[in-house]
């Protein structure tokens, strides 16, 4: 594996590392950023739509809360979160007609920590989790590090990333298999489940005793008018609901490192306390943005949905509008997956920085093999972010068209 | 187990956590916090003792730059933390004499997230790690998360928590013994190892190629003119150590969550950035004002030391002046353990919550016993925290030893 470095050129011996940090996936969306530097050293501009790091300002809320903060002493909180912060949370779920308590919420480290801790409480090693592809590349990363197997079953561009028929998942439940995961609305496909898929999902998880995480970072992005259903709002398996949450997109505050583990179920979350508390305490100035932020006005909401909006039309509309190319529109989040006429995805991503440019501007995309467990699956297939402006937009799609005219790997 | 609900009492089935969730040890330190919580409300001050939270100021320059700060938007850092910072650092350890570069360093969610990624990386489940006893309990519990085995050797108060024979280091090693972890300056001890045992540690980890993790945030607290000696300074083991570090009790601000993983060996290093990016980064606050703080001029340090100097005299002194009790005199850190007369340190901290009072005041305690791996150990000894003022401390001194009169499981 290119990454490591031969312990033989070292002077001194040294034991081997673990088996889950040599198969642990190097971050796929990040691979490319070698090739990325040495294009911008040529002097390219890149239009990084590539990550899901949003170009819209932090609410001012938040900013000075933090800049005001008169701490004299950087203290621990609760190992929890503040307890005024999960007390104000419970109104923000009420919100979204998610009724919980302070004692269901676990502020977390983002939302990665939640996903972490989850797992902790949930899985034993070997123990299997289904999970519809392509799925969000880090979830294959907590799950190596908590030993748990990841069974994927595959969502199809065609149906633009519906949830996979129920038998599929029937199909793949094993004496192993404890849990399922979904991410709603989806990163990396922008899919957002409908009731009734999430009623069907209910079936299988009663039937078979599974616990349910889901991921649901993009609540606020929902657009036409869509209704955002929560697995906190199926009755009847509450106690194998676990919701995984993260201010990061809700406030464009993904350096805050605020997230929350939330559950109804008390032995699970009398668990996940014990490693909460193991690690002490999440980020102070982070939950002082995060429980100002509460009082962002809806229009904030609004002005940012209206400009994602706008975006995801004029990228949905480009995409389409190549030869070759499909993108399904997507109700959901910022990001939408594309198929494109190409023979390989990570070869045409590295060729996008490594070889072409026009106007001296090039675009960065994600792979999106690295959004599939399956090997092979996604080999065409480039997740987009549309986290740029529309002026960027544009521009990077008239570097997309160019490019994809003279892609030397083209397959139309 | 106290701590479960019983999934019986629930209306729906659900299915059971895993192994390690529910063998996963509360923590020892916070489990008397209900019994303080009652204390207050009946109107008795109590005196904290118990934790790690020091009552120092967090220095102005780290405030400052969090205060000044003109991010408009809090985007996620690097996922090895802001380079800016990273190589700051290096010249921050450089005055340790101790040589690293960047690339060799990850900031880390705090010395706790340095500790997990670093146990991800290097064991697997069932490998063994040998840590003297008694040890800052969360060891247990980043070691069951990763379900690496916990083999503790046991250091003895009679000579200060010295590091047992390295005879005892040799019988404890078996095939699955993969690492050796130590805390310099030691929590709970106070201990400061010497450059004669580190070497003798040095010799073993080299013997049987061992990797040898050594938790050095307390190094600006090293008292009377003693050395601190760091595993970095051990020469022919470069590949075999990993240094955990955090600036929670530097600049005493544990809220930041800002702590660092920190190897000369470079696979180590590539396969703990997987791990460091699934989780994205660390706090961006944190990193602000953890750069800035490398600016804090050595006054402050030196302020600081003087005062956990005359705390710490002020508080051995009166221990050895109470009737039974012994407790040896520590180098570095702001903790100590002593030896009381008593039949046991778990009732006797309740108790000093729950019946004590000496003019509507108490002190409250941690049981040493949390941080012994072998069971019975350490059955009457406490941990004291010198983080609080003189004045205090005083108080907090009257309260013990007025306790330890009439105590009814006094032994003497």
């Amino acid at each position: 594996m290119f990454y490591i470095c031969s312990s033989k050129t070292n002077t001194t011996r040294m034991p081997s590392i673990s088996n889950k940090a040599v198969a642990m996936p190097a971050s796929p969306i990040r691979k490319l950023v070698p090739f990325a530097d040495a294009a911008k050293k040529k002097g390219t501009k890149i239009y990084h739509l590539n990550i899901g790091q949003p170009d819209i300002e932090t609410p001012a809320s938040f900013l000075n809360a933090v800049r005001n903060s008169d701490m004299k002493i950087v203290e621990y909180s609760h190992s929890a979160g503040n307890e005024s912060y999960r007390k104000k949370l419970c109104g923000y779920y009420k919100e979204y007609n998610i009724t919980v308590d302070p004692s269901d919420i676990i502020i977390t480290c983002g939302g990665s920590e939640a996903i972490e801790i989850a797992m902790l409480t949930c899985f034993n090693p070997g123990d299997e989790i289904i999970i519809p592809e392509p799925f969000y590349a880090n979830y294959n990363g907590f799950s190596r590090a908590a030993d748990v197997v990841v069974k994927p079953i595959r969502s199809f561009i065609d149906s633009g990333f519906a949830l996979p028929p129920i038998a599929e998942f029937e199909k793949a439940i094993t004496p192993k298999t404890k849990g399922i995961m979904i991410c709603n609305p989806g990163n990396p496909t922008g899919y957002l489940y409908t009731k009734a898929e999430l009623e069907a999902l209910k079936e299988v998880v009663k039937k078979h005793d599974l616990f349910l995480l889901s991921d649901e970072v993009y609540r606020e992005f929902c657009y036409d008018g869509k209704e955002y259903v929560s697995v906190m709002h199926l009755s009847g398996i509450e106690n194998n609901v676990i919701l995984l949450d993260s201010i990061s997109k809700r406030y464009s505050a993904c350096g805050a490192r605020i997230g929350a583990m939330i559950s109804r179920n008390k032995e699970i979350m009398n668990a996940a306390l014990k490693f909460a508390q193991a690690r002490l305490s999440p980020p102070s100035y982070g939950q002082i943005g995060a429980e100002a932020a509460l009082e962002t006005p809806r229009s904030y909401f609004d002005g940012v949905k209206k400009e994602y909006v706008s975006r995801r039309d004029f990228v949905i509309e480009s995409l389409n509008k190549m030869p070759g190319v499909f993108c399904p529109k997507p109700s959901g989040a910022f990001y939408c997956i594309a198929k494109l006429p190409i023979d390989n995805a990570d070869k045409f991503c590295q060729w996008l920085l490594e070889e072409f440019s026009h106007d001296q501007k090039t675009v960065m995309l994600a792979p999106a093999t690295g959004f599939y467990s399956t090997p092979g699956a996604g080999i065409n297939e480039v997740r987009i972010a549309y986290v740029l402006n529309l002026e960027d937009l544009k521009n990077a799609m008239v570097c997309l068209e160019k490019a994809l005219q003279v892609y030397p790997g083209k397959t139309n």
